[in-house]
């Protein structure tokens, strides 16, 4: 790995990252007339560097969802939910979504992946219905890292009315949560989407963000060829063909439904 | 009303439009690799329209999902959708949504419009959950008249991988479905999209799609403003600016989620 690299995607001036994205958060309610923001709160660093964005200029206008599933996310997941609305203040509610997900069960076909993508559907209904009620804007917490290799559930926590840090690198948002003053614990801590038991995303993905971030910056940012990239960062082939291949077939969930033109 | 623009808006080589809908399906599902199909069928014109063109080149790899709420669909509704599935002779599932949704329903605070949106997100979440599970693609049975005026859910039926008949007026619908030989009374019956008991398009829009497509086409397709359109169509003008409102209004429902940007 190049470490001058790394350098460069985390050297950002995070304060005034913050005041943008505060700024395009309170346009974008202005635009809808919307009266506030609902987000759903993981426990993971994403969703905890939204609310404590929310915090500072939305805090009476935040709801944060937690919903676990008590039969697959961890304990500590929504503790560290409830160490964040603790320490933000902002409101929130805690829904179990344990048996909506059992109740669809025996109606469909067993499949553990399905079903791990069903949960995050059944999080983002739940952000929708409260945000009919409430005329409230969707966050969607995906970052850039994660939007690039379509790592998130198409309609799933991909639905959103907005996403205020898809423009950051999971390791630009680590940044911004360090600047942000969230505890460390939630920084460090191994990043996972919970879609099923013990489900970690560098597990998954079979490499770690420093990895991803630096080949995701040679090819989209910088244009590089894969052999480039490899050349450029050290890291092997396969790792950069691997990363490549996931931006290009999640192409689709970037994109609108595609529209038979009648013309 | 103006005929001449109905006239207009109607006559249109169908049998063309079939064809070229036909082989829009069938890249989408090249450049995806994608194995079939999977729709709803609600027993409503627009998924009547789109099984029937699955029927002529894709039966054998298409799925078609009924998801009745039998508390508020009508059964005449099931009924019909059955008797299109006997007509083509596409694969079908039934399932009633009704536990679905009550079981959400007790774990939220009560409200009958996000309720009824909900059961169009949780029919979107079953078709997603089997086109996970056998790499099909997901159609949206929008036309062009809702999908204009945004008369659809957002991440519920707006939630696909492509829309074949969006295009397509809500009249031209009603042609190409004589064409494609749809049984009369699916054609002729009044459009409602049922997310709640007694649900009628045109009731709740407080007028017909005649007026609806007769307007969008001089406001969208010819770019007249609202007078023009209202002497141009004869259409009260209460009525030309409630549908300019409704288009206007609903943008975000046409748009990916609002990114905010670094640069």
């Amino acid at each position: 790995m190049n470490q001058d690299i790394i350098n460069k995607i985390i050297s950002q001036d995070y304060a005034s990252i913050t005041n943008k994205i505060e700024e395009f958060m309170e346009n974008e309610l202005k635009k809808n007339n919307s009266k506030g923001i609902i987000l759903g709160l993981s426990g993971g660093i994403d969703s905890a560097v939204l609310t404590y964005i929310c915090k500072r200029k939305f805090k009476e206008k935040t709801l944060a969802l937690i919903m676990p599933d008590t039969d697959i996310t961890p304990n500590s997941e929504t503790e560290d939910a409830m160490k964040i609305i603790s320490l933000t203040g902002i409101e929130h509610k805690l829904i179990d979504i344990k048996p909506i997900v059992n109740e669809y069960s025996m109606y469909l076909v067993p499949n553990e992946k399905s079903k791990g993508n069903l949960r995050a559907r059944i999080r983002s209904n739940i952000l929708y219905y409260y945000a009919n009620i409430e005329n409230y804007l969707v966050l969607g917490s995906s970052d850039k890292s994660e939007y690039l290799i379509g790592y998130f559930t198409k309609y799933g926590d991909g639905a959103s009315d907005m996403t205020p840090i898809v423009s950051l690198y999971k390791l630009q948002v680590r940044e911004i949560a360090k600047y942000l003053g969230i505890p460390e614990n939630i920084i460090s801590k191994k990043s996972s989407p919970h879609l099923w038991k013990d489900h970690e995303a560098e597990a998954e993905l079979g490499t770690q963000y420093e990895e991803v971030d630096s080949i995701l910056y040679c090819l989209i940012e910088n244009g590089l060829s894969i052999q480039e990239t490899v050349e450029t960062t050290g890291i092997d082939k396969e790792i950069v063909e691997k990363i490549y291949n996931l931006n290009i077939n999640s192409e689709h969930k970037r994109l609108l439904p595609q529209k038979y033109d009648i013309k």
